[in-house]
């Protein structure tokens, strides 16, 4: 056991070792980031999921996790899929903007006066 | 007990009663629905998720949580926190594609031969 328990064996209240796999990921000094992935997935299944993947990918599972857990706590229905639907929207409205301005460009070659550098 | 187990009911190997939080959302003609959800977050957790909403919330608590979570097992690094990232990549670019040609339209406009209905 550590003398200094980290984030996620501190709320789980059990022994911390050294090897422990949310040591490097779930640090004491932000305990919010580990509520939060507790909470939505449950510490096993975070555990399994940090597991599976490659040392050097850990840090981004982490990461996302604790993403896709903030906007579920934020938006309990949508969650990050109520962002992904905004961007969607977003993406729309910026194709539908470039479509109009591609159309002006067009009516001026067909009027045959200007040339432009793509 | 129903005489038909719902997908939940049926792979947590429980009773299944008429007011089962899971029965009108994980239909037993789409096993593989529930099999995601209880995968990432366990059934426990899905549960207290679609009971913390209004029941018009439900189907779109249960549609965005198999979203997710079949993305989290597409991609286990970043689930689907890599489609917002590849949302955010594309609204770059074709802002990008916008702000060109809107420099070629504004450069019609300097030489003050065209006008346009925006």
């Amino acid at each position: 056991m550590t003398s200094k328990r980290f984030a996620a064996c501190k709320q789980l209240r059990r022994k911390c070792h050294s090897d422990c796999i949310f040591l490097p990921y779930f640090p004491p000094n932000n305990p919010q980031r580990f509520s939060y992935v507790h909470r939505i997935y449950g510490a096993s299944s975070v555990g399994k999921m940090l597991q599976q993947v490659e040392e050097h990918q850990r840090g981004d599972v982490a990461d996302s996790l604790y993403y896709e857990a903030y906007w579920r706590i934020k938006d309990p229905v949508y969650g990050c899929v109520g962002i992904i639907t905004a961007l969607h929207e977003e993406i729309y409205h910026v194709q539908f903007q470039l479509a109009k301005v591609q159309a002006q460009i067009d009516l001026l070659y067909q009027n045959g006066v200007y040339t432009f550098d793509s």
